[in-house]
């Protein structure tokens, strides 16, 4: 899994029946030291996160294999929200301290 | 789930059988600024997209999970038509702004 | 998928049985203006392609979902032989128009 | 396969319900010459993998083979800890010999 | 699959049950001029390998493809050795030629 913020969202009214219902989310991939790259993924929210939420989501196959994307065309799923991320004894994001 | 442009056609008689019907198109992916990149995809059409539209296509294993594409030697499918695109409350792309 | 030109062959004769008279084409990737990359892929051959010739290729599980890969350890998959690719109303390769 | 160290941890008290009672670890990949890279992945812990150690990981639908990991949203999973690595003669990681 | 030279190996007495007695092996991937690149992985070899031996390897969910993968937390399998390989009527590697 890699770690996203959640920056904003697409709207498509024409989609493959089976996606009716389902949120999609873009996600801002976040490197090593927590900071935003500049590369992105469009997944489906399996969790309720909100924009601006730092999130988790699995790629490929392992996108289908929640409730809401089970055999959906669907190949990234945000399947956690993250409470906190530390690395070496120090904390990279702690989400009781953003703002 | 990446977004992509809808930039052209693939034509291919000999194929396999699997495949008979369906439509291939070349899509542009776009990076996280709604601008075009470097990088192309040939998707099968799962939703009926025409050329100049921007799509969302899906990979893997997840690109035969829809009517279309099931049990297909298919790795991408376009399985939306994006309306709308959001990012941090300002709009990237709204298709009924298009010209 | 992506296209590619088939550029060469691999011999092994010493493989997983499964793939016993399967046969292994280099393809070299090609990029979104139709020119070689410095990529390859090998892929094994499902629809009788030869060397010279330009291809679509399917990677991943879909690799599997031909007659002749069902079920061997293969990854990537010729599904495809290119007739004519078309970007935006020019011409990229027309195979008829090749000597 | 890919090596990486463990470097740290990923709380997630709001996920999918399968994931409940997993461990997501923190890998830095490293490179050919075992030194770490500037990539990660987080990945679930199916080997008891403890932070310092370098571990093996297993992406895609592979890092649903484990007992912990079957049928879970989860792409990326440890499935060993490296005893040793050796390159062309040379040692490159010794579990042992490490402070 | 891409093409790699058996460079080395990983031993791991920790590891997920389903990969007891099977060989880990290290693959320098080759380049399309089939030069050694700076990348690798970690591969399971399927067809008795031996360090300095060019191979194939397959990736993902067809690594699991082969009698030793079946069903394990493996994502990449060396599924043939490597006679001969030849680009555009040059031979890039002949097993026989070497010392």
């Amino acid at each position: 899994m890699l770690l996203g913020k959640v920056i904003g969202t697409v709207v498509a009214s024409q989609k493959d029946t089976k996606l009716e219902g389902l949120k999609f989310q873009v996600l801002q991939i976040l490197d090593i030291a927590g900071k935003p790259s500049e590369t992105y993924v469009v997944a489906i929210d399996a969790v309720g996160a909100g924009v601006g939420e730092v999130v988790m989501y699995a790629a490929g196959s392992s996108a289908r294999q929640t409730g809401a994307t089970h055999n959906t065309p669907c190949d990234a799923v945000i399947m956690a929200i993250v409470d906190a991320w530390t690395l070496e004894g120090k904390t990279v994001y702690n989400k009781s301290e953003e703002g």
